[in-house]
């Protein structure tokens, strides 16, 4: 066997799946990945992903299939897929962490089933009162990170403070920034705006000294438009911005197609001018941003857009490397314990 | 004096008024008022108004200035302008509504102050519990209206209710539209999905036989690019959501300039493809859907962005005479009267 961090692979999951799956291995090798000795474990249907390695040969060199007989639907409610559960490839990929066979686990597959497994698996770390998805957003400089964008539908405010000490730890994890500058999402950022529990996640947040650089209130447009690279949230909130900003995005798209399509002569202009089109596509392309990440648990648990093309699975696959080879799980522990001494200390109970 | 409908005018709300107030009415009565008979009531500091108009002729023509001596500042809280209040050309504006002398108030100011000086001075209509803002918000086709977009931080179940009634009337006076399609926002659209006040509402507008045209659950992306008429939410969720799209917007029109600005050929080219952008930014104008509206109060108050220009403030007045003209608070009235005899027959208590 080579050596190297191990992903875990759900090769199943997702919309095009397996074949999405495994040629954007075959990418991520190619390019990011080139030269990073990383190796997969590929869970799912044995004769397809066979078949599928025969023609991306540096993926098979890298792989072990793990033969999973069954899967999970995309459209399946997480109750469904818990009683599915084990032997399906979702299942069998975070199982692969748990029993200390992997560094990270992706999958492509469905999101409040890998949500509910990997709970159910992997745990939530100790001190975490529930875990949380994050999101990566492309700002005018660098990327912010949101959370949470969907794995609970509420949050207290001492949920929001371990937000708050999730989203710090990923930050340094994926970005090597020191002290990330953290923001609690609201619909103002005078103090007296916003209802009760954010109300009190601010002051708990403010009052904090266990290092975070807390800047206090932002708004919705600074997710995009802001300088802060941490952006706190619950999950509802974080997920129809979330879906928001897309469907905002895929809008300019298209009425950017139309605008450029629209006569002879602007279709001639736009071949002349294709160079900067690409350079524009490449900054507003959400693949480059592919990849939310749980956190919270007892593991690293990657999760791809069920509709993304290879780049984007390749993009999903750099978060998941980058993540496993950082200590950001032991950084996270620490931080939460020091949150939670301080609530002892200053007696802050919700 | 001249016939026609009366919009009182708070002329020194807006982050550059009176000026772009005066302008914007200008524009308006050179294009899309153009030969609609509206007149102006200019609630601001006389001398200055007067040397405005002396520039803007058919505003002069069909104008009317009613000095008040002070006014309420961007920044101000709602309750510092509320002690302020009378005198000021924001209460002033709200005040000829109230005493019958105007058919609507427009205001460029300070939306909390707006938003508690209208509650004060018009009151809530009968049967409504709070009142909401709404945003109309461009979509492929048309047009969709989100509310609410932060009169509130949080809504009951009832609320919402009310909220899916009240933006029902106003679509169908502004757009048109017999029977437009109503959404609730969510994180996803199956059932099971959301915290249990969504669910609440959900189960209520399901339910009801009042004629309203209810769809279910929609989510972020759906607001930008469904075909959902009236999106349905609270004021926090509907607020972030709409900063969420603001951002998005902006961060995509600087990648868009710099794509295209990067370098000489590009640039030339750009020249060249001059008609489909202009076409582009005609279509992504935020200023194009201007105008937020406070529903559930007895009269008509528009809102305009703090920061718009005269092409701006001239569509919050087409939307101000618009629903001015239309007999939607008697509708809103009728509809909110219907949907409570319904909860008292279903027993629907929240």
């Amino acid at each position: 066997m080579l050596d190297g961090l191990i992903v875990s692979i759900d090769a199943m999951g997702g919309d095009d799946a397996p074949e999405i799956v495994i040629e954007g291995i075959e990418y991520f090798l190619k390019h990011e990945g080139k030269g990073r000795r990383a190796r997969f474990l590929l869970h799912g249907d044995q004769p397809r992903l066979d078949k599928l390695l025969k023609k991306n040969p540096l993926t098979r060199e890298r792989s072990e299939v793990c033969h999973s007989p069954t899967e999970i639907a995309m459209d399946e409610k997480p109750s469904q897929a818990l009683r599915k559960g084990k032997g399906t490839s979702m299942w069998n990929a975070i199982l692969a962490v748990k029993e200390g066979r992997a560094n990270t686990v992706l999958s492509a597959g469905n999101t409040g089933a890998l949500m509910a497994m990997s709970m159910l698996q992997l745990r939530r770390m100790h001190g975490i009162q529930r875990p949380a998805l994050a999101a990566n957003w492309p700002r005018p400089e660098g990327i912010s990170v949101v959370l949470d964008v969907g794995a609970n539908v509420e949050a207290t405010a001492s949920q929001l403070a371990e937000f708050a000490v999730l989203g710090d730890a990923f930050y340094r994890a994926l970005f090597k920034k020191e002290h990330p500058s953290i923001g609690l999402l609201n619909v103002g950022t005078e103090d007296q705006k916003g209802h009760a529990v954010i109300k009190a996640a601010h002051e708990r947040l403010a009052e904090s000294d266990i290092g975070l650089n807390y800047k206090g209130y932002v708004e919705g447009n600074d997710i995009s438009f802001g300088n802060t690279d941490v952006v706190v949230t619950d999950g509802f909130t974080g997920n129809v911005a979330l879906k928001t900003a897309e469907g905002t995005a895929k809008l300019i798209g298209k009425f950017f197609n139309e605008a450029l399509q629209g006569n002879p002569w602007s279709k001639f202009t736009t071949m002349l001018n294709s160079v900067a089109l690409i350079k524009l596509k490449k900054r507003i392309d959400p693949r480059g941003v592919n990849g939310g990440v749980f956190l919270g648990l007892n593991g690293i648990v990657i999760k791809s857009h069920g509709g993304t093309d290879k780049v984007g699975y390749s993009n999903a696959l750099n978060v998941a490397i980058g993540l496993a080879g950082s200590n950001f799980l032991e950084e996270i522990e620490r931080e939460v314990e020091r949150l939670h001494d301080e609530d002892d200390n200053i007696g802050f109970i919700e």
